[in-house]
């Protein structure tokens, strides 16, 4: 992509209005727009980011045997009422009325309309054990939203349900995800801790958090240093398979949100050096609910015994929107954002120092074409800009290599590479560049 | 996937309220369901049409040279007045109070929005020509919302925006979009036919329309039968060359919607046997409309003289979700679907006529792994429904080829194959049949 040709509105100042990093830098580096309280157009930068955690979160589903689908942002207030949901949620939930005087919400998430769903196709137990899930825009209406896409209105959210005949095999569905989600956080290069949490509005007695630290966490958490080392499930995981272990694995250890602490527990539990107190940010939570919504909305599926029973049901949340967030509250420094290569915007920037000069802009042309070729995602900076400008916007949108060519180095025969993680440069000569940079990136995207 | 895994809840009775094909079939081959009136949950199987129609179409767009992003769906009131169209829009417009009273909307279009991204970030003639799309839910409270997705309230469009210094730049981004959507269109397998067209509430003077022709069209359309044969722009098309000589080709022979139709023209300039009189459905439209916009919301960038001149703007739509019920309407019979090989949501259908007998079931194994490791998309029906109703469901929903194994072709050493377009069918030995349809599938995925 020519620099040229994409839109990239970087600003110098920072905005006042941003409190935490990952909001000033989304701002700054040109990667949204607030188009309203809690509300942000994504720019064309902070767009690709949020397709590839997508993408991430989509694989992994799939993965687990989990099918995609799409449900939609509008929905009716008759579903909810049928839940008992409609008046309980309160203000957070966007009311609207349509031209025909008919009550409509903006879903804040989908419990109601996946049991409606559910309940009009599925008869047997032979219908059973299922997964579904859609990526969609939610709405909920904050009294004060903040800190951007963190605690946003208007967000991208992937939910999944888990429709069981029984309770164990629904349990089974919750080890699933629980498994999923330790690969997806872990491929955005996130180490993301199962910590017990409060079910709160979506109900049930089993749930877990997925929380990554950060000092700038909406939350205090609790946990043992031992959970962060652990290794994840691979990804030639059998996902039909007994995931128990796994689960038990990454539970057996102390891990919690302050809602859910016991102070006392977690001294008995957890030897002085391995205690963790700090702050985390919920980037997932997964719900098993068993018959909430399915036997006072009437979901029910006929046993071998031809007696209809209640669907057990559980539902699972991934903070697309805010992981992007996230990932910047993780990775950053002063001079801008340091995408993982796994999320980020671009592999690389290639840096033309002197555009119009006839051999640079021949080398970089070169360059870039042999870059694109071997399937490197690239950022031409081919603007007329000074090098400083060009060198602190390459900083500040942070993609994790830079491939710097003026004229000396193409006199020389030279490009300068620079790793954006550490700051580390090396020279590498002009013909070796496109696979030098390709083999990084390739290394950096294997996983496991 | 294995159908076992997947949700099809397909529907034997015709529902009563669907009056045309495509809505018949949406629903009866359990590709959607209806949450309210006009609006849609995708289930799994129209979600996959569905994502292969807008991947087709961000593509072409990406080819052309527009660079992608997200805006969100929610807007606030007070941008529709900068332009004068939040009291123009009437009751189509679905408007929403948030919690603390604040008057928003449900965007069904971006024009405003986008005019306010660009003016905060474009300064100068050095930051044009660019083109900016996205693809994201709107929504529309049409009156009366029939005809399935063909004319839903909730709906997934892809709108590009152009912005460029003067007229003559500006025209050319214009040409970009209506080459690009020559190609998409085509992509699908579909003939869209670029004709005059009113530009209603978007504005401006210069606008075409992409028509595809079918029975249930909503409006009566006249074109001259040359247009439907002329070669689409192939795709090593130089989208940054001259693009004015596609156009004139395109708009060198009569083509008109109703609104704008001329007969005496129509008659005076296409030959007797070359006029077509028929019904055509919308599936994009594009619009010049210079400065409408970005003059009344001050979108103003300085010339090289200093001075400040307003923005010429341009928007491009295509109507991705109602392209699923366009493609039904095209390719379809008395049995179902028909997908051309593009958008089908599986590439072939895998039938299992004895799931449980021990050999079927390992020759059905085999060959499914055999294609998924080929890349073929596969559904496997693995279900223990009998023969007639595998037939009837595969026929229902369309993929181009199904491969129909039962314990007799086992013995025999073979599988039938079907091909869904015209019925025809073949034996094939069990240890071909993979490289086979593979094959078959990689030919039809070849485009120019």
């Amino acid at each position: 992509m020519r620099l040229t040709k994409f839109y990239l509105p970087v600003m110098k100042e920072t905005p006042s209005e941003a409190q935490i990093a990952s909001h000033r830098l989304m701002l700054r580096a040109g990667m949204m727009r607030q188009e309203g309280a809690g509300i942000y157009a994504w720019l064309p930068l902070g767009f690709r980011v949020l397709k590839k955690i997508e993408q991430i979160v989509r694989e992994e589903q799939d993965r687990a045997g989990a099918v995609e689908m799409l449900m939609p942002t509008i929905q009716q207030a008759d579903l909810w009422r049928e839940s008992g949901r409609y008046d309980a949620y309160g203000k957070e939930m966007l009311r609207i009325e349509d031209r025909g005087g008919r009550e409509m919400l903006f879903g804040p998430t989908n419990e109601e309309m996946i049991t409606e769903i559910v309940r009009a196709g599925m008869r047997s137990y032979k219908d059973l054990p299922k997964l579904l899930y859609h990526i969609q825009w939610k709405f909920r209406d904050e009294v004060r939203p903040r800190f951007g896409v963190m605690c946003g209105r208007e967000f991208l959210m992937k939910d999944a349900y888990s429709f069981d005949f029984d309770d164990e095999s629904g349990r089974r569905s919750y080890n699933k995800m629980f498994a999923a989600y330790l690969r997806t956080f872990e491929r955005m290069g996130l180490k993301a801790i199962p910590m017990r949490a409060e079910t709160g509005p979506i109900g049930g007695d089993l749930s877990h958090e997925f929380i990554i630290l950060a000092d700038t966490g909406e939350s205090a958490v609790f946990c043992d240093k031992r959970l962060i080392e652990m290794p994840v499930p691979q990804k030639d995981t059998d996902f039909d398979g007994d995931l128990q272990s796994i689960v038990d694995q990454f539970t057996a250890h102390y891990a919690a949100t302050d809602e859910m602490h016991d102070e006392a527990e977690f001294e008995k539990t957890v030897e002085e050096e391995n205690r963790i107190a700090a702050r985390g940010i919920e980037v997932g939570h997964i719900f098993f609910f068993g018959t909430k919504y399915s036997k006072p909305m009437k979901a029910m599926v006929a046993g071998s015994d031809g007696k209809d029973v209640p669907i057990q049901m559980g539902s699972y949340g991934v903070g697309v929107s805010r992981l992007v967030g996230g990932l910047i509250e993780a990775f950053h420094d002063d001079d801008g954002c340091k995408w993982p290569m796994a999320v980020t915007p671009f592999h690389a920037g290639l840096v033309n120092l002197k555009a119009g000069d006839a051999e640079t802009d021949e080398a970089c042309e070169k360059i870039y074409r042999e870059l694109e070729a071997a399937g490197v995602e690239v950022l031409y900076d081919d603007t007329p800009a000074r090098p400083g400008e060009k060198f602190a916007r390459m900083d500040l949108i942070g993609l994790p290599y830079q491939i710097v060519i003026g004229p000396r180095g193409v006199k020389s025969g030279n490009a300068e590479l620079k790793r954006r993680s550490d700051g580390e440069r090396e020279d590498i000569a002009l013909d070796a560049v496109a696979s030098h940079v390709s083999a990084l990136v390739r290394d950096a995207l294997v996983y496991d």
